[in-house]
């Protein structure tokens, strides 16, 4: 298979992904809803990148004849913090809980796949390889970020969310920590494969960390939303914002605030 | 006129839109505010990419000699989503009550608007097809969203929300139907239309989607916010995050710790 | 030293500020843990784009023979808003409060410096100082936020907030204000100085902004957090949503709901 092949293979699988995993998505709860819409999207945008890098459209030659495939790492700065926010919800039950921790994981994720992306559009050595250190280094934050204080958020939830989130971080841990390894021997880095095998594997690895992973994570979401249902965990939406005054101090004593308006 | 004179037209219409629309918006409740604040900023962005397309800097010529305006679709792709937002917060009362759902809306006409721009930059005929296909899905996944989920959840609202839902998602549905005929027949696509035509139309139906759209919508929001102060559905602001202990789980019974701090 | 040595100055300058700051910023509460997050987060987006332009990646030579060092403007694009929303985060306890004016500040702060770039970017004359004057004018529209409605925000908060915000917002605005000057005088403008000049002082500014202030702001924070802590002002975390049926609504009687689930 020519490595044009291989990415029109990416486009459709991520394509039949998309509509397999929009099938299979439920929606009855807020949590539900949130983890389905989330990995519909992230196959979405993977096909359409395929498909620009197919036609030669996400793809520019650079200086030095290797070909920069920078629709790939467009398609995982969008995709790759999709991901990850899937697993801050399942950790924080909703985003919301420790905004900081999750704007922290999600920007060293950011950080990690532009430097990558300097990392394989650099043609000079010295800077290629710094930047390849610094993505490494991210990588390496977001992993602290999902075993530290999220894996401990994780734990104090129920059990069953924290089986989940311990089953949904690992398997995405080991699947990640390949791409690493894939785009170091790969044409962009030591070119110990040429560019055929290099998109071949991240085709493979894509397909795997996208399509598959989301069928895993959609059926744990569902056995997630069986626990609370049957549980009666429900709860009124979290915020109304009926006219509050905007120029007022709203909030300043909630206790009492609350006795008056009885 | 020349393509240059209506993109002149453009710039200077939006901005003394943005100016008007600034004049006459109200801050009275969080609600009116940001509506205010979503309509000022639409034309302004809108205003700035008329003025890079006269002065040439928002776009450059492809292979076919064709001028691929880049910064059209960038405006979009900023303003269409913040026109959408201000559907969604009529609908639900602020958007954090569906973030799913909201998001899904939202990328899917990012996605819309993206495509649409891989649309009007590509030269060879298979792939630009495709992209314009793409785009016309995502469309139809916009639409599905604001008259299925998202016009249920204005129903549940009290009637002057599921009045003012209903004429608002009317009028952006039939303004937004006329942009994919345009850039069909137009220069990007068939060509029935050369450059000025297609600039022409487009500009005069942006004017009216933005400036007269938001001018409908401010006076509803108007309406909306009356009914809200006249019948004091004033409620304390939604969210406090007073010195939560950032490690502690914070929330895990909400009702037993409230009893326990009084 | 050359134009190259002032920008590797600014990306190891700008590494040890964010180690620094990672060491001393504190984790004790939500707002806190926001607050070191954030002023980590800067250095390291600015020390990533120093390399890129010491390393020459991060710039374009326009048709004039001018530099155009676009990395510096992807930073700012960055690195600014983050800066505000650390503001927003004191004077409203949490941004959640009032979304629209935090939009409409950040919002106003990102034209400010996409305009900005366009003006560096310009080589025609009459565009250039257009872009300068819109520049401006976005700026002018930050300040009115910081010092109208956001001000009387932090008024409206505890003693301990209300002299913290007043600090920082003065601080940030003086500092901030020889941006422009320098961009004025510089390459991108009249040509006072060369482009050595230009990136040298724009290089110790940077630091003063971002590290010096960093340091500032975590002392603050720090204060803020001690305050809090001995005050007892320990609530709940704001946001639960377990379980929300997605389809239903959810929160329409919010006092009558919750009298039947007792």
């Amino acid at each position: 298979m020519t490595e044009t092949t291989w990415l029109w293979s990416g486009c459709i699988g991520m394509a039949l992904g998309a509509v397999a995993l929009f099938v299979v998505g439920k929606h009855r709860t807020q949590d539900e809803e949130g983890h389905t819409i989330l990995h519909v999207i992230v196959p979405v945008v993977a096909s359409l990148s395929y498909f620009a890098q197919a036609t030669r459209q996400g793809s520019v030659v650079l200086s030095d004849g290797r070909e920069f495939l920078f629709a790939r790492y467009v398609d995982w700065a969008i995709t790759t913090p999709l991901l990850l926010l899937g697993l801050t919800m399942t950790a924080l039950h909703g985003a919301h809980r420790r905004p900081g921790l999750v704007a922290a994981i999600l920007g060293a994720d950011v950080l990690m796949i532009v430097t990558g992306g300097f990392y394989a559009a650099s043609v000079a050595t010295g800077p290629k390889w710094i930047w390849y250190l610094v993505s490494c280094g991210a990588f390496l934050a977001v992993y602290a970020g999902l075993f530290g204080p999220l894996r401990r958020e994780a734990q104090d939830r129920d059990p069953v969310r924290r089986v989940e989130y311990g089953r949904n971080v690992a398997l995405l841990a080991v699947l990640w920590l390949i791409y690493p390894v894939l785009d170091l021997l790969g044409d962009s880095g030591l070119q110990v494969w040429g560019p055929t095998a290099t998109t071949a594997s991240i085709t493979v690895l894509d397909l795997t960390a996208k399509i598959v992973y989301g069928f895993v994570i959609l059926a744990g979401a569902r056995k997630v939303a069986d626990h609370d249902l049957s549980h009666g965990h429900v709860e009124p939406a979290p915020v109304s914002t009926e006219a509050v005054p905007s120029g007022a101090d709203a909030h300043p004593h909630p206790r009492a605030s609350r006795t008056t308006s009885r």
